[in-house]
């Protein structure tokens, strides 16, 4: 890589040198994971780029080409597997700097990649639109990240996943390509070819999401005398087509205590099941809650205003702001998520409660999975050894529970210990030096890699 | 009944006395069926009345309370089982006149039981919302008459059925409890009481209803060279959580040339699936169907306006539109309502295509069952005798496909052969002398009924 060469061609953007604020921009929430904080602790960029517009971008992609330089891309720097960390050193591109919304129309909004979840919903919310989807980092995470990065969560349990069709209507993007990068534009299922491929095949530059009506949401807290109970409440939710749910979360007791604030709310030894509902949804979900065998503990459609503003929102109680809340509390958690699949949920939960008990305290978020109802499990594990957290992990396998496993930075680790062969062939063109994001696919570096163990990308051993 | 008696008491509403005017009032889309025809064509009231508020709703249910007179409530006649059809005379109370919207709120509407479908939506969509669901007569049936006699239809693909929780807000009835009646306000579980009772245990006089946000719908026809492939796609499309879809319909060759205006479109010997879109999510419903195997026929986005003027919407090809359209060439066509349960639903149409061939072509509806993918059966059927129409019925029902029968005017035959004793109780308190549309709840009438044989209500046998 010729870095000086490089600083020449890109001499308008505005860069950032100084080393601690390219060593901050070089990180993400990594530490989340024990694993990833001892492998990743040493990452850093060489320098960081934050282009204005898409004419600065693709004059820093095409020099980035010319020049050799791995490339990685941030939006917020919110993902926790490592995913914007830049292995390879290099460049990191900040997209801080490209926010705006650039139009909001009859059920779809178009955006630059680097704007804020929560600043989206701003412009779209006048209009009666908002996100369908967030992950729960709403008020920090771009939609870039988002799209290039996460999965999925609040507004899942009825839009399903981000990859599902129709959750993504457009998105532009610039390969790696060229000293003038090719830019392309991509509906229907080329989405995927850069959709969760954490910037390994393309820049974002541009996105067109689709919008769910923006109608006055509701946080419900139901509590239960058992997890059992919790977990069928839950499900039954998450199965009501009618109700117009954005979240469903349940927790086991041993939670509550992290959970400072909403703490008074929840009854020692209880589980509980956390839901954002639309308000005119929301006596239904009391209704049911009662009849389940539950109690309700906090609505806030009924609390005064004063007790109310000193509550975080309840999807900052979800996916992994849960595992923040306990971290923060206790250094020693951390997490993983489970997959359990259809049929039965609750007796595969309840199994994997009964078989860990206080290691790992149940957390679950409700989902649509393929038209049915879908469980991911993100339970808080106390963390003791590497070698017991894998001893977790497979004892959720053998019990039929797949992990997609956050102490890993590689896509294929973290998924379904496969690469996609859509990401694959297409960063072959679109990435032809592989300087996107290196380290992330492993496929790339290493067709025949055996999954038997944990992959450690070259430089990171050195 | 005393008719005098009743007349001077409801001096200042009005009402219509005229016999053929009376008859047709009478009257609904009984004369689908066959078999309900021959039962029911001598049906007929002996005065109609009209309130135009809720005093003189009021004024006539007390003043038919007080005089015993059977009262037999009527939204805009459109249900075809007879469920309007007043068995026992008396009077039947028209509710054209209350067909107020009376707000729309941010999620809801609140209108009168009169209200027509598409009238409702005409006052919502200004502020971007429309109605959830409704029945292929969007353009005549009433609101009232949606929720006491229908069962859900077009947008059920997203939102389940109308009686699934959170698919009704709130309800405002009035009972049949004294000269002056009782007015009770249900939501939640308690809305149960009135919906799909076929106005047996009380008159809907206010509803609120749940919105969904009102977005520009595209119409497409995708074609395939078998009813397999199309069956394959219709299923993939509703269990796509991600696409906002509002109907999604599947149709064999046969019943192509029924549907006159889009005949043009439909290639002979080719099964089709007709599918509503949001426009930003139709690019996806076409590369979806062509990966299926299919070729996009038709597209309302892409055609040009005066060939699209001349196309009936295509909510007005499904549901029972398919059957009217069928209807009106064929006279001795009729139908059925399948229940193809899960799993393996696509097994089960084609066997029974299989089994019932050109006798009964196969159109099916796709919806949201319990938080799943659920398919419902209209099968045309060439109708020949009765004890070819049971026995059509009965291989539907040996094959594992529970039959809805339409040719039954009963709530218990035309459902699951039982009485909902939610209902039944109620009936009790709220319509204490069975005034209430009599002889459509089998459970009140014969309590030790065998299901064996069709009910047939005593004076239709006079
Ligand atoms: C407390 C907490 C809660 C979370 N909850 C959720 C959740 O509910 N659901 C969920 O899915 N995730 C969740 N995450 C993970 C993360 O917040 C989300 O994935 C988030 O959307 C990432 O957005 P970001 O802007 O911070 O992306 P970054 O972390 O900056 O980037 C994420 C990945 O995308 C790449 N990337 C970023 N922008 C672009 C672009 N424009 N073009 C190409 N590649 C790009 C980066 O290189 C990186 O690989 C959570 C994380 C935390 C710490
Ligand atoms: C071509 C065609 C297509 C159809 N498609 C569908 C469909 O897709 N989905 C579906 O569910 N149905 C469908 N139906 C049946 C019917 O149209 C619907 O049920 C419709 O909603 C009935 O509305 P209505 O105002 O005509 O009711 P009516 O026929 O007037 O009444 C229906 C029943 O409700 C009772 N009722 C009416 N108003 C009140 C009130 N205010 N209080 C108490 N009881 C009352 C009546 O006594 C009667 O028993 C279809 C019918 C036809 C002919």
């Amino acid at each position: 890589m010729d870095l000086a060469a490089l600083k020449i061609d890109i001499a308008e953007v505005p860069t950032e040198e100084n080393p601690q604020l390219v060593l901050q921009k070089s990180r993400d929430f990594y530490w989340y994971s024990p694993v990833l904080k001892r492998q990743l602790d040493s990452v850093k960029a060489d320098i960081v780029a934050r282009p204005r517009n898409e004419d600065e971008l693709l004059l820093v992609v095409g020099a980035c080409f010319k020049n050799e330089v791995p490339l990685t891309v941030r939006g917020s720097g919110t993902g926790n597997y490592g995913q914007a960390m830049p292995l390879a050193g290099g460049l990191v591109l900040d997209l801080c700097n490209m926010n705006r919304v650039i139009e909001v129309k009859n059920g779809t909004v178009v955006a630059e990649p680097g704007a804020i979840l929560a600043d989206i919903d701003k412009v779209t919310r006048p209009t009666g639109q908002e996100l369908r989807m967030f992950p729960s980092t709403y008020h920090t995470a771009s939609i870039g990240g988002f799209i290039a990065g996460g999965s999925g969560g609040v507004g899942s349990v009825r839009w399903g996943g981000l990859r599902d069709v129709g959750n993504i209507v457009r998105v532009k993007m610039a390969a790696m390509d060229g000293s003038i990068p090719t830019v392309l534009d991509l509906s229907g299922r080329d989405i995927n070819r850069v959709s969760h491929a954490y910037g390994t095949t393309g820049v974002i530059t541009e996105v067109e999401m689709p919008l769910a009506p923006a109608v006055e949401w509701v946080d419900l807290i139901t509590a239960f005398p058992t997890l059992e109970a919790a977990v069928h409440h839950g499900e039954a939710l998450a199965a009501a087509d009618g109700l117009l749910l954005k979240n469903v979360a349940v927790m086991d007791a041993a939670i509550a205590p992290y959970l400072r604030r909403h703490k008074p709310y929840l009854p020692d030894g209880e589980a509980f099941v956390v839901t954002i509902a639309a308000s005119f949804a929301a006596g239904d979900v009391a209704a049911l809650g009662k009849r389940a065998g539950g109690r309700v503990v906090l609505r806030t459609d009924t609390l005064e205003a004063e007790a109310r503003s000193r509550l975080p929102p309840a999807f900052e109680l979800s996916w992994n702001h849960t595992t923040l809340r306990a971290l923060r509390m206790d250094p020693d958690i951390t997490y993983l998520q489970v997959l359990y699949p259809q049929p039965g949920i609750a007796g595969k939960v309840l199994k994997m409660s009964a078989l860990l008990g206080e290691e790992a305290p149940t957390h679950l978020e409700f989902v649509r999975f393929d038209g049915a109802v879908g469980c991911f499990g993100l339970p808080l594990v106390r963390f003791t050894t590497e070698e017991r957290l894998d001893e977790i992990i497979a004892l959720h396998e053998d019990n039929g529970c797949p992990i997609f496993n956050p102490h890993r930075y590689t896509l294929e680790e973290g998924g379904m210990k496969q690469t996609d062969p859509l990401q694959l062939g297409f960063k072959r063109r679109s990435d032809p030096k592989g300087l996107l994001n290196p380290g992330k696919m492993i496929a790339w570096d290493d067709p025949d890699f055996d999954y038997g163990r944990p992959y450690l990308f070259p430089s990171l051993s050195a």
